[in-house]
């Protein structure tokens, strides 16, 4: 498949296909003529594009130093007086133009009014002789159905495409506390595969062009990977944040849900409340998470959103008390494939030889059934209102938007019935509330995934993370600094399916396929823990690189 | 109509009859015998029943004298070794009986039970040297649907009623804190009336018998006013703890939802999730709110219940800064009757008079709308499964309950209608929300009901306590010292209804009939302010004693 094949967005109708032309072309005309790479790279780049950016000679040794930077030193570099915002968002924009072209990572782009806005920062930082709150300076780039005045987003189909006159929550108490905006990301259609396809392109993985860079934040991870963003926003119901960012080897974590703001976010099931989506950072430290949450928790999102909740994020000390980590080696449904068994090996035995933390084995209670519900949960009008915004649109439904809103675990409920999974819901949630405790742990670490980034239009099992919305269990995603190795990541014997899912998943493994995929790997905990998850985010990964 | 007619439970078909004949007798049978009041009495008692038991003849002066207290005083003493758990509650266990039997309060009894637990605390106490917790000792009287091991409980109507095999998240952690059980407590069909009328009876107002005491916790109002009870657990989702605190002249409030323990109660609609019942206290005093809210949290509720929510109780310290409270008058649907617009007149200028609060108008943002999505919200099967329950066990439906489940508010909704219910819902929370800062203020105090008690079953508005069901707004609820009184409670000139609603409502009113109803008022914060609700309630009380 040529790479302008690959990177190609959804079709439609004559309607349909005129009007997402013309998005296109509008975004194309954002990106500066000076950052166009030469066609010779975009007719036949390689499949490791992630290099790029550094060798094409459109970028300054500066600006390629200032996009290595993670989002703290960003912050603490602008603070100190070393870097100006200005500088900072033009390095990181003009890699995100770049990063469009080999990826599709874009929606919308405005690196002018990132540069405005970052004008404004410094005179504030020159004039007072500080900064304007704790992510003065920083770019962050924002996912499509984040509504930010004045940019393009849609919550998931090309009829609802539209041009923000406000900002939602999230984009406005960001603003507020100092950040600074350049691109909106791409993003699949229905917000609701794990993979990143939509009228303006397929979102390529940067680590491996015929892997997927993830879903349904896919734009994000691509981006941050190829270093065109430090911190992205992304969204997480059914693992929206973690897989796209383990997928590409970055941090991402999903808070539990309502504890950050998600009020105005673009969306085509409003009121859909049987469970909840959470907004969270994708980006290239585990410090950086922290960052992100506090900043954001400190700025009480829950004074304009009377949905939100004032939980504290409390971090706790673990210097004075042992870590009990639980590993969770698969779900009792589908195995791993084995580049990420040895990364879970390998972190089981750094773990179990350091004293600083004990490790157990944590045994999944019942995902199967978990799963089943949260799949029932996310349409329970059959998917009639997907259908009816495909229709109105000339959209083509794509094949994992037919999948999600299928039957058996899709179907139209009526009040009685709605009542019914939702109890079924909370039944389950008591359940595994008792077995959490029942396993004795304080954090698991587990597979964010039932391998590496999959190829495209494969991807059908998503209760690795998706289980953990259920629950509403925060979880952080961490790149293990492994990749997937053909020499080495192989099945040792025929690998016997657990389930018809497994089968399907086994059946996707040929190693060569997946080289140089980073393995990553998830630390969750209990429900508003996510301080927690922080704190043990921390220790494990003193443990790994020791 | 005879006090029998009057005391009399709602009936049904033969094997209705019969089943709660059993039950009702088997009540009875529970009774000690020498606690039964002399027939003279009961025949023919007054309107006004508080004096009953102090004049009855069957408790000591020192049993008289301790069900005076109010249950942080009790607590205190079991403490200091002044008075034992089986003295406290066998003083409050045999005024129940007394009270029970002039107000059909009760729907079990089981002061043997309680008398043994208390025994264990006492000798707990008497070991050891300290109490087992903060309610060591205390005795509390339990509303019918939450689940007490080896007690009669219901979700509501006859066929549901159950022995329950355990306790509840409430139950189970008051025990844990060292209370005491020794009565269950009457509750309405479908427990969604604002009064209170089952098989066992029809709970009547102490302080007035041809009035009701409110509902859904309306045994435990009536109980605690005649003092058979100084702490009662209610549930509130839309003033059943509010409106029978307020018409028994008691406190009550209604936190939060789901920060106080809801799982495990005896329910006929599980995963009904639109709104959220909460779980609180009715009790003696302002101080008993705050112990009885200090300790439940205390115990972390969401260790055990997942959709529990741990946000702390913080009491702030008011005399630091000036508080701002919001006198709303009136909902802008219908008036208040002539004994509560007294109260509020009344507070409102004592309040005005004193320097440590500032006081502003509190403008309602259309609480009609708010109203009807409440109402909608609470039957989205259009009533189904309440008529199902009735027609099982033969049991008559009451008209409150007719009018409860009836259009227009009340339909049967599909997937599609229920999110975009549940849409409107939070969009009238989050324009509240925005409402509610513009109007500056930190506590609204506004009537709890749009009158006193009423008389029985003609109770047909609930807004002045729903609407802060919807938008989840702590409330408490306070006497003023008032009672209805015939030659001042007039009409200063003929009312103009402002609505339908407004119109039934002073066609209720007769000044005579109202005559010695206690006039409450509500105190009302921002969700999640509980503790800011506990501080003004201390605030505003001392100004109104002073």
């Amino acid at each position: 498949m040529s790479f302008k094949e690959k990177i190609k967005g959804i079709g439609g109708n004559a309607s349909y296909e005129a009007k997402a032309r013309v998005l296109r072309e509008q975004l194309e005309a954002k990106l500066p003529a000076g950052l166009k790479l030469p066609s010779a790279i975009l007719e036949d780049p390689p499949l490791d594009i992630t290099r790029i950016a550094e060798t094409c000679g459109l970028l300054t040794v500066q600006e390629l130093a200032i996009t290595e930077l993670d989002a703290t030193a960003v912050c603490q570099k602008i603070a100190a007086g070393e870097l100006t915002a200005v500088e900072a968002v033009t390095a990181f924009g003009k890699r995100a133009a770049i990063a469009h072209q080999l990826t599709a990572c874009l929606m919308d782009f405005f690196l002018d009014e990132g540069i405005k806005q970052a004008q404004q920062l410094d005179e504030y930082f020159h004039k007072e002789g500080k900064v304007i709150g704790p992510l003065h300076g920083l770019p962050i780039s924002v996912k499509g159905h984040y509504a930010l005045k004045g940019t393009v987003g849609c919550g998931g189909f090309l009829v609802n495409m539209e041009t923000s006159t406000e900002d939602c929550d999230m984009t406005s108490i960001l603003r507020s506390l100092g950040a600074v905006f350049y691109v909106k990301t791409n993003q699949p259609q229905s917000v609701m595969h794990l993979e990143s396809k939509s009228s303006y392109g397929r979102v390529l993985n940067p680590h491996n062009t015929n892997l997927t860079a993830g879903g349904s934040s896919g734009g994000e991870s691509a981006l941050v990977a190829m270093k065109g963003s430090c911190m992205g926003i992304g969204t997480d119901g059914g693992g929206s944040i973690r897989c796209p960012s383990a997928h590409c080897g970055i941090y991402g974590i999903r808070p539990s849900s309502r504890t950050t703001p998600t009020h105005g976010n673009l969306w085509y099931q409003h009121g859909q409340d049987g469970v909840f989506p959470s907004t969270g950072p994708m980006c290239r430290s585990a410090r950086d998470m922290r960052l992100f949450l506090e900043a954001v928790l400190g700025a009480n999102p829950s004074l304009r959103d009377p949905d939100a909740l004032p939980i504290p994020l409390k971090v706790p000390d673990l210097t004075q008390k042992k870590l009990r980590v639980g590993i969770m080696m698969h779900d009792g449904v589908v195995m791993p494939h084995p580049p990420t068994m040895r990364a879970l090996n390998l972190v089981k035995e750094k773990l179990e030889a350091s004293s600083e933390v004990e490790v157990v084995d944590y045994i999944p209670y019942d995902h199967d059934r978990g799963y089943s519900l949260i799949r029932e949960l996310y349409y329970e009008d059959g998917g009639a209102t997907v259908r009816h915004l495909l229709e109105e649109g000339g959209e083509d439904m794509h094949p994992l938007t037919e999948w999600v809103i299928s039957p058996p675990h899709v179907k139209n409920h009526d009040a009685a019935q709605i009542w019914k999974l939702r109890d079924q819901r909370d039944d389950y949630r008591r359940e595994y509330s008792d077995h959490w405790w029942s396993q004795n742990v304080d954090v698991v670490v587990c597979p964010p995934f039932q391998g590496t980034a999959s190829p495209h239009d494969t991807t059908k099992y998503w209760s690795y993370t998706a289980i953990w919305n259920l629950l509403d269990y925060p979880g952080a995603v961490f790149p293990t600094g492994l990749v997937a190795d053909p020499t080495v990541d192989i099945y040792q014997e025929s690998p016997r399916p657990m389930s018809a899912a497994d089968e399907y998943n086994i059946s996707l493994y040929d190693a060569a396929i997946f080289k140089r995929a980073p393995v990553s790997l998830q630390t969750v905990s209990r429900r508003f823990n996510d301080g927690l998850v922080l704190a043990a985010q921390d220790v494990i990964e003193r443990i790994l690189q020791s």
